[in-house]
């Protein structure tokens, strides 16, 4: 226990593309001995010169070390590299994206084979990783033990946030983040495209759209209070009337600038089916309900 | 001249609902002699009450200062409260929304009548006005003679920020921000629609979510600089072809949670027909190019 827990336990890293490679250096630079191994050997090759020892394969990678982090391309690669290697007593820790129900699956799989498990959704890119000031983190769920006694190594890389035993938590909250910021993209996209044909500096409109999201990313505080009290009408503004009623506005506007308006149709439509069931005193928080399949 | 500049030149506001009230309130409260009018006489009397002369036509509203506020519902009300009213000599700021190409015929129609003419966008709701720190702004275009002799009165209810001598460009910024507003906060439905269902208080997740989105938005600057360029490789972290192959990971998680993908399809549908004209090795920027009409 003292041991893992220690900053400079031994780890080892199943994966050596883009992440795993940053990963690796940023536990050979904090003094951790490393066991690397990567499909095509050949990548493990710079690391090998820079301190860590490479496996001639998966099996003896994962013999190397307690705790094992796997950091593949998707979840099949997981199941393909780790296809009947010995993982009695191990701790397993996957960084590889993947779906809540997969990872969850991929908890079970685990501890039938005698691993404790624990899942990650990396929140950073290759350049944040060993960059504390890029405030880059991973979410982590599942074995809270596991993640409390490896909590000092794997947190070298990157920053940690545990979000709950529920094994499947961490890659939810991934792909929860990651769809909010493509919806926002999209809004982002289709505010260039309103610019782009005018003799407006794209470089100059940018900061003001960045300090505009930002400002307004902080309405999404306003809707899990309501989503939780269960009142759509708590602390309203511009309810969802007045904001229908605005949407022509920006319609005819698209239209004006030869923009599509693709990207803003589907949230104005679910806006105004609320508003059509009666819901105009209420804020935008009746949307989330939209979407839910049954509802 | 100095008169108009100075804090308290005379103001004349046309239109008492939420914002128009909340604008005369700010005047009122620094000084301003104000003068206002609405459809509806009876919106006036507290106003008249706090200090404000209430007018008993928008001709009478008119005759009584050299800048004129207009904030009723839309151009329509405009022309209808400005029809047949002398505005020989007015300033005429109009801070009502409506699109780039009905701002410039507006514009156009004060010029005709012999005044000088400013567009605005508010980028605040009521609660915002008068209180700096709130960050509200409204967005101006037209005269920029007319913007810089009045700056300080119009600096009184929120901050001010010129955007050109263009009318609509004001209308365009305005709808161009609110735009990707709604992009945004479609990510963030989609995103409490994930969880809805999941051991996961959404009041704790918010300042998550809110924190990645304003730290996402910084992308823009990087989205503007490639427009500029014209080169969509330029600083690139996760090309287009990665982030496609992303996609199915958000829509089976989607599908696993019983949330309907139609907020995320529309942009993952546009990056898949750019990759698919072979720009994997781009960064997301060639959305943009796809949303314009005729490209
Ligand atoms: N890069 C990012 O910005 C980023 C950000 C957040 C999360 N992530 C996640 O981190 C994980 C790794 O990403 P990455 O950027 O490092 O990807 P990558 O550069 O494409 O590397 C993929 C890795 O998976 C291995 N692999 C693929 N199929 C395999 C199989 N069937 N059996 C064994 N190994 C296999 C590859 O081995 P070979 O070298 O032999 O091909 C390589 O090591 C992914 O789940 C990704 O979603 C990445
Ligand atoms: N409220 C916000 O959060 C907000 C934020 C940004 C921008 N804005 C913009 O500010 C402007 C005013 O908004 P608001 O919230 O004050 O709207 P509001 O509360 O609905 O008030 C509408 C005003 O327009 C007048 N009006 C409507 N039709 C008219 C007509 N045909 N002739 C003369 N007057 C007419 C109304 O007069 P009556 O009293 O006689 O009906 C009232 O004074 C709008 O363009 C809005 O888009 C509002």
């Amino acid at each position: 226990m003292t041991q893992n827990s220690a900053a400079t336990s031994p780890v080892t890293l199943l994966g050596l593309g883009a992440m795993g490679t940053a990963l690796a250096r940023a536990w050979l630079a904090a003094g951790h001995p490393l066991t690397v191994w990567n499909r095509t050997p050949a990548r493990a090759e710079a690391l090998a010169a820079e301190g860590a020892k490479a496996a001639d394969s998966a099996a003896a990678a994962v013999a190397a070390s307690g705790l094992v982090v796997v950091c593949l391309l998707d979840d099949d690669s997981v199941g393909a590299a780790l296809d009947g290697v010995d993982l009695t007593g191990k701790d397993l820790v996957n960084l590889t994206t993947t779906t809540p129900a997969r990872a969850r699956a991929r908890a079970a799989w685990a501890e039938e084979r005698g691993a404790r498990y624990l899942d990650g959704g990396i929140m950073a890119v290759p350049p944040m990783i060993g960059v504390p000031e890029a405030g880059g983190y991973v979410f982590y769920s599942g074995s809270r033990e596991l993640f409390e006694l490896h909590r000092a190594a794997l947190a070298v890389p990157v920053g940690t946030r545990y979000v709950g035993e529920d094994a499947g938590f961490a890659a939810l909250h991934d792909v929860a983040l990651l769809s909010a910021m493509y919806g926002m993209f999209a809004g982002v996209a289709h505010a260039f495209a309103l610019i782009r044909r005018e003799d407006i500096d794209p470089v100059a409109f940018a900061p003001l759209l960045v300090d505009w999201l930002a400002a307004m990313a902080q309405g999404a505080h306003g809707t899990a209070a309501q989503l939780r009290s269960g009142d759509y009408t708590e602390n309203v503004v511009s309810n969802l009337a007045m904001q229908v009623a605005g949407t022509p506005t920006f319609l005819a506007t698209a239209e004006q600038q030869g923009v599509s308006p693709e990207l803003l149709q589907p949230y104005f439509a679910l806006m105004r089916r609320r508003l059509e069931a009666g819901s105009g005193e209420e804020d935008l928080t009746g949307v989330v309900d939209l979407l839910l399949a049954d509802r």
